[in-house]
């Protein structure tokens, strides 16, 4: 037998993950470039000594603060408002999606997303036994509904992964697509990933709003984009309750530790500081967007802190000239296209520079 | 299709956790009664606002410092000593567990363990579609080699799980026992969870020496019990780095937050502090066990920082009896039995009148 005793689906893979390079100019991983402000630092070390003073015991399981909190948060994206018991959280909205494969997918059950899409989903399908089938996105990374929806009559999956807006490309889904697939998933679950839901355009509704009227219907969200919060690790999810009750079978028993619920509420707590900055992002990006634009670039429609563009006919030799000149960005998505996330104005305004400079060279 | 669309060994299950009820005595999850010091509070609120600054950033996906002051760590407990690269963790060992599963067992794949034992295993087990084989401990508590030899010989466990101490018996594993079922597991992976390790008494080793002569030898950690850190999540392992590298794949990216990570760290460097609470415990444990078997009590040889003790015609009687006095233990174990964690000598105190006064009424 081979060393270690891996399973066979399992040999010769990688681990997930961008190469952590120490790079001047970090645009590959969609960070927020923005830290906490001292006010926010301080509020966190305060709740986390108050934590720490009680660490010994086991955490609140059911994290009722927390959820209330959240609860709270996302009711200002809806007019139906969301209540804390359709509040479900974990560390990071990845393992909020493991959890969700666990209790309805896995062994027997499908999974269906369409492609180019996050490339971390064909990982948790593959974690949790659940079969991965994958369908195609049109040329401008929009849904073709048709197809969508013929391919979910075909594999019956019991979850459909869809990001709103898609990662990498930016692409935002219209109200009437999640709603026709939460119709046409009949009692598998359509899962809304809003990652990047804070930095939707203006006009551009959250699947939030589409709640009441879809029970399979699940939107899920983290608090490493828009609030900042990568290094914290806190992901969520609002759904029917029934939904996150049946994640507590699965969950793992006190997973979110009371120091990372801390965090979080205090994170919360500077709600307006840390989305006044997603606002200047939103703008940093429609502006770099007409840029690229302006340079000649294809540029993907973003209702996210990222922008894909393109095409090279080596887009690895510009990702490494890029590199070179100190600004690191994402070689992912189609061949030909690379995703650059969106900065401060002095990262934006060095990875123009060094495009300018790489495209003369390598063009 | 009954709603929510659960897989079907979920349904009707009730999530895995005691109760978590107000009670002034809590004696029922085995946590160390003693929070950190104002000292070690400091130093967790000073480290975790220096990460805060960076929160906007993701975490060290490698965790290396802590993977470096862990081996530290654990070197004190094995002539050998531990590298970095043997040493993997995560949200809890009971995540450690769920990701040995997921790389290294698996549908088709077999875990095996001997009752009574830690009643997540089957857990583990079904969550990552492992089948579970369990056997049985003799009447003390101990393993009978034979028995488990041949059980491993029958089903080929690609994992087998064996806490030492075991919960919730308190009995600890002897030397040719691990050797001898390493041997047996051949490329299966042996586990021996020592969550509890640090209250083994005097002259009983750590299975860390064997790491050396058995590759297939897998030693897993806490910091909730002896660093009084329950509430923080901070599981791991000590293994052969292969092993670790196998886990790498399944294990979601970023999975250790930057936050837990600096906490971490510093309860490490409270040590000398946190582990002389847990001689004290040791102390306070043998004191219980004496007056349990003085009281009449039949009591389970501990190494562990709580006592299984009975037996009761009515357990649930006395543990309701003991939780009207404002105690609260464990209902667990074998019938008759119940499990109580070692506290502060004013709890212990309590918790010793309160079951004096109960088995007076109840016997």
């Amino acid at each position: 037998m081979t060393w270690p005793p891996l399973r066979d689906e399992l040999r010769g893979l990688e681990p997930y993950g961008a190469p952590q390079l120490d790079v001047p100019v970090q645009l590959n991983v969609n960070e927020n470039p923005y830290g906490p402000s001292p006010e926010c630092v301080a509020d966190i070390a305060r709740s986390v000594a108050e934590a720490a003073s009680t660490l010994n015991r086991y955490p609140d399981r059911e994290f009722v603060a927390l959820r209330e909190a959240l609860a709270r948060y996302l009711s200002k994206d809806t007019p139906h408002g969301i209540t804390p018991a359709q509040v479900w959280a974990a560390n990071g909205s990845n393992e909020v999606m493991l959890q969700l494969l666990q209790a309805y997918a896995g062994p027997g059950r499908v999974a269906l997303s369409f492609a180019p899409t996050y490339s971390m989903y064909p990982e948790y399908a593959r974690d949790t036994g659940t079969q991965w089938v994958v369908g195609h996105r049109e040329e401008d990374f929009s849904l073709d509904l048709d197809h969508a929806r013929a391919l979910i009559e075909e594999h019956r999956p019991a979850v459909v992964l869809l990001p709103s807006p898609n990662n990498p490309t930016g692409t935002a889904l219209p109200h009437d697509a999640i709603a026709g697939l939460c119709e046409a998933a009949a009692d598998g679950l359509l899962v809304v990933d809003e990652a990047y839901g804070e930095f939707r355009r203006a006009g551009v509704p959250s699947a939030l709003e589409l709640l009441p009227e879809h029970r399979n219907l699940v939107v899920t969200r983290t608090m490493s984009k828009a609030f900042a919060l990568a290094g914290a690790r806190l992901g969520y999810l609002a759904a029917d309750p029934a939904l996150c009750d049946g994640i507590r079978v699965v969950r793992l028993p006190y997973h979110l530790s009371a120091v990372t619920q801390a965090v979080a509420l205090a994170a919360l707590r500077h709600e307006r500081e840390l989305l006044g900055k997603v606002d200047e992002l939103r703008d940093e990006r429609d502006a770099l967007v007409g840029w690229l634009r302006e340079q000649g670039h294809e540029v993907a429609e973003s209702d996210a802190n990222f922008v894909l563009f393109g095409r090279f006919r080596d887009r690895h030799a510009v990702w490494q000239g890029l590199l070179d000149r100190g600004v690191i960005v994402r070689e992912t998505g189609p061949d030909g296209w690379l995703r650059v996330s969106v900065g401060t104005p002095d990262e934006t305004k060095t990875f123009e520079l060094a495009l300018s400079q790489v495209t003369e060279e390598v063009a």
